[in-house]
């Protein structure tokens, strides 16, 4: 049989859903599949390498990618840039490896304009309710940022119908085995 | 939420590829699928229970049946008639559980043409030599009918471009992990 190329898998939803702990337990438990190194503007921190946690990346050098189209998504977060190289991922898709993505609702936009073929998984909460009750549990946001942060949830929540599956985020174990199941189902697929 | 209607897999390929062996692992191993039970005309064996193991039919009740168009799919083997009753499936996906029917590449067919969103899993062996040395290992057949099986199996083969999933039966304990996948996976779509 031929070697067959990677999927390229895009975990995307609402801010606070968790998707950072969902890809992060994922990782640990399931090493079959590559999460993509991003670059990124920002200043490395202490034991960051380059090329394994980040490709760092000056301003300069960040917006020249951009103007080449080197990315398949990329944002300004709190005055620095976060993009996902290209090149990266097609390099690893190609040497047949899985490549998965975390990445909000406006990037995973982004990639499904650029990539032909990706997988878009859409972690949701289990409700608005609780999506409230996790934001508020980290404690870091004012009242209006929490109520701004929720009305922008409802708005992303409508954009699940552009997503290939839906993975409710009610246990994050529960979670997780329906992504492992959808990565191994995926490279089944004719 | 809503109930969700369940969903109807057929477990499908070549004769000899291991469906039964496949199904029977699987279902011993994951209790949240259900086996449709079919009708047959051929006699109750010792202990089998009518609308347990079979609904057990006289052949003019089961032709009466076929004509009534009350099959899923049907087949005369060996002198019996075997068929998967239409109302048994729809009232239990109905109920929204998962069905799974195993079944030779024929009466994928048959499904295929009455049922619409079925999702279509093909069960291939390794290699066509290790399908011969499975139908070997029998020991049942002649070498006339090992050869025509063969020839068969080749042809049907070319039936999995109508199929969803691709499971290469290569280690059973494999193959039930990715139909296992496949029916988490499946619960996610969108």
């Amino acid at each position: 049989m031929l070697e067959q190329k990677g999927n390229l898998f895009i975990l995307s939803g609402p801010s606070g859903v968790g998707k950072g702990t969902v890809l992060d337990a994922l990782l640990k438990d399931y090493n079959d599949i590559c999460y993509s190194i991003s670059t990124t503007t920002r200043e490395p921190r202490k034991g960051e390498v380059d090329g394994e946690d980040y490709f760092f990346a000056s301003e300069d050098e960040f917006k020249s990618l951009v103007k080449k189209d080197e990315f398949l998504e990329w944002a300004k977060v709190h005055n620095n840039y976060y993009g996902t190289p290209k090149k990266y991922v097609d390099k690893t898709l190609e040497a047949g490896q899985d490549v998965i993505l975390e990445i909000d609702i406006q990037g995973a936009k982004q990639v499904r304009d650029k990539f032909d073929g990706g997988i878009f998984i859409f972690l949701a909460p289990p409700s608005l309710k609780e999506l409230e009750s996790r934001i508020n549990k980290r404690g870091t946001e004012t009242k209006d940022a929490i109520a701004t942060r929720l009305e922008n949830a409802n708005k992303e929540l409508e954009e699940k119908k552009n997503y290939d599956y839906l993975v409710v985020n009610d246990q994050v174990e529960d979670a997780i085995k329906k992504i492992e199941a959808i990565i191994i189902a995926e490279r089944c697929r004719l």
